[in-house]
């Protein structure tokens, strides 16, 4: 599997300050890019956390599956790439990997579950789901 | 269930730094708390990780599932759960669990995988499994 | 200059995740201990900050000079020393050092000043002084 | 004083887990950022932290001094601009100020010292200062 089979992808270079004693990325580190891949992919896709905010509709990360395959170091370079669908009427699934570049080393596969909430209970968000092409 | 059902728990407050703009304790973090708890186990099980990286043994995370309960939030004390066990010759499992204090309230479950590598190669570790109480 | 002379201590231990390639504490993480001494010892004078904060108050840092000493390693406890004073009207210095324990030897030295706004603009926080003993 | 008057500088967007409760960048990431572009403008240099290192030769901050004047938030972009000077024989002084994009908004001053080091002590890096220039 190679980067063309994913809706989105994203690129970052490793900062030394994410890696610990081991001279390795620290594994929280990669919950903090897989975060800001999906905000970017979200942001790509027109979705405005501050008006669906404002309407009392928050996107909640309930649960995270993480695969670590390879370790990256100080200067690599990756990309964080996305696939998205959706589970029963509340959950979208991101399924996420990275690949370090240029090599397309599998570096890490994730599954990330995310539900919307409204005033903090579980809806099926319509808009949401049709801006993300889930609908 | 309760802490009691546990073989090893430590305690943490929540900094303000570790929380987002939402005012919760940012995903990413709760690994940092995984693996400082880990680390303070197997400290007091006696294992010294300098002393088998010497020996060219180290105890490498290849997999994490957490789930996202409730979140913590500025202020809030909470305890880290562990109890281990072994998976086939090679994994080791932390079971991971996060309760608020004082009113036990749920935050998280984990499970973590982690494996023994001597020069990069999985081994069977003896002497930690000893150590653990998992021969 | 040992830690009896400062009117606030809060004592911390190294977690891994805070050490990078060299093997010692980023030097980022050094203000994140500052900041949550601060806030404890705020805390400890029965300040507020959400209570301020619904007056439209609050307290920001503008300055920060850091002087690292010696550096802190996995597992190393130490303790942050408080000391403040008022500067003119508006600010509010904490001298804040880092002493790693038992040994006492010093970590780091640091001055950081605050001041308070309200809705924006600088004030002179009348009764956040008061409660400081800096009136 | 523009971007023009530095001699390098490098393009950052903010992450949402670099922001705090206040909805601001925390005031520790701004060292992460001021770390990685010091890392980069070496790199820029020729400048092999890993072949200094197998020398002996470590550079070390010894001092940083911040000047707070603007929050960057969410979404924003931001360059770090640098500029250095030798101070003395042994010190190097970083000049490294950061401004948001487009508008060249200043958000922060800094000024940090760096020192070379040879098996721990204090030296004056010949090599170090030809390739920046400050020999």
């Amino acid at each position: 599997m190679t980067e063309a089979n994913y809706s989105f992808s994203t690129g970052f270079a490793v900062r030394d300050y994410e890696c610990d004693i081991q001279g390795v990325v620290n594994n929280a580190n990669y919950l903090h890019y897989l975060e800001h891949a999906r905000h970017e992919f979200l942001i790509s896709k027109g979705i405005s956390f501050s008006k669906f905010h404002e309407e009392g509709i928050d996107l909640i990360v309930t649960r995270v599956e993480i695969d670590y395959k390879y370790p990256l170091r100080s200067l690599d370079k990756f990309v964080v790439c996305i696939k998205i669908q959706r589970e029963g009427n509340v959950r979208i699934i991101f399924e996420q990997d990275i690949f370090r570049q240029p090599d397309h080393k599998l570096i890490v596969n994730s599954k990330v579950t995310a539900i919307a909430t409204k005033n903090g209970r579980p809806i099926r968000p319509g808009d949401l789901l049709s801006q993300l092409g889930l609908e």
